[in-house]
């Protein structure tokens, strides 16, 4: 099937982060992201194929997505470089619907919230740590990388489709959220409180350099810090944010209530 | 100063990791990293600036370079774009001596071994959290992305010149180690063993898609695998890394040692 020119147009406007936001579409490229994403259950709209697809391995996957009933377009490897937008493109891409981000939640949850983390690929790595470490949702402040932009969907290999994923402005959620705020803060004094464990808090991490907002810091009821040595000031905010998320949700097997 | 072509030859020497490990010279590109680097105390060989540095907030670096009596080539921006190799060259660059690795640790301490880890972004970022949380010293098995490479330095953020790293084959390090071995697997059953905390273990990290080779593997006394949910398979290798090597060094206030 060839690649009709509405379609075309399509994926050259969920390259950017506003025109994508509008569409409610995500584009997700390469055979190793296809893959995750299409293993998290999503359906895709239309796939797009070209012949390096087939000597990346990824054979299989379009085979499935026609038994499924995925509409296929061919093109060439010189027009997928085109449409791909990625330095090394490897032929096969799949647009797919954004999920519809549930209500925003006000409390009996974990949360994990990115205030300024502008990196795409620590944003979806990020999402894809609090998927599998069994975190309620993950919550985008405006400043914070488009979780649905190609980079961060590829890092998160697929667990954005796994958790509410949920995209707001700071007051919006300082307003709504009514449980425990804890503050991440990187480098600094020892961990403060100890090991944290309940089933409703909502953490906020910043960006590396200048950590949460002045309004969303002032919210807190709890700032952890990790005690960190060698002169190390800081950690990326990935790492940072999976130690940080696995001493709040992992249980050591001598804990009471594990 | 201008640069001299000996120089400039060094610096596309340092490009290609082959020649760069022959150099033992590591190139360090870009304001922030170069920043991070000389805070680690590191002295600089030379450095090349062009007038995009001061348009970054480099102005600083090269005054502290030139009274430390660092040498300092001024080239332009056009000439500095084909020496730096980034796509997104800063204006600033600094050639320092790699550190001379101490011998290959037996016992007595603690320790990150890369195997097979082969994005140069995740290898410094594992080098940074290593160096954060106290451990003793990081070894690139063969296979591994080389830790003085560009990337992977920019990603350790000045962390490879504070603790000890090492780049040696398996069968050295594994007939040198002495201590625990233990190696993390990703995704699967719930962590065995628990919390672990002691002052001497080697943990292995493999590839995100196979883990360590076979014999790396049949060598561990332990693995380590982090509980994953929502149908999630496994984590981002620095974020898992991140995890484990917090579980195994933050002591919380309630530890009886702590």
């Amino acid at each position: 099937m060839e690649l009709s020119r509405s379609r075309r147009s399509l994926i050259q406007r969920l390259h950017r982060s506003k025109t994508r936001a509008r569409e409610g579409r995500v584009l997700v490229e390469g055979v190793r992201a296809v893959r995750d994403v299409l293993a998290a259950g999503v359906r895709p709209d239309f796939a797009v194929v070209s012949p390096r697809a087939s000597e990346l391995g990824g054979d299989d996957i379009r085979a499935s997505l026609g038994e499924a009933g995925v509409e296929v377009a061919r093109v060439e490897d010189r027009d997928f470089a085109e449409l791909a937008g990625t330095e090394t493109p490897q032929g096969l891409l799949i647009v797919v619907p954004e999920p519809a981000a549930p209500e925003l939640p006000a409390q009996g949850t974990t949360l994990l919230v990115l205030d300024g983390v502008q990196d795409p690929g620590n944003v979806g790595t990020l999402i894809r740590t609090a998927a599998g470490l069994g975190v309620g949702g993950v919550i985008a402040l405006d400043g914070t990388a488009d979780p649905w932009g190609a980079r961060a969907v590829r890092a998160s290999a697929g667990a954005a489709f796994r958790i509410p994923v949920f995209r707001t402005k700071a007051e919006l959620f300082l307003d709504r959220w009514r449980g425990p705020l804890w503050v991440a803060e990187l480098g600094g004094p020892p961990l403060e409180g100890g090991v944290l464990r309940s089933d409703e808090w909502a953490l906020v991490l910043g960006s590396e350099g200048s950590g949460p907002r002045a309004e969303v810091a002032g919210a807190a009821d709890l700032r952890l810090t990790l005690p960190l040595r060698n002169g190390v000031e800081s950690l990326n905010v990935a790492s940072a944010g999976a130690i940080l998320l696995s001493l709040l949700t992992l249980r050591a097997p001598g804990d009471p209530d594990s």
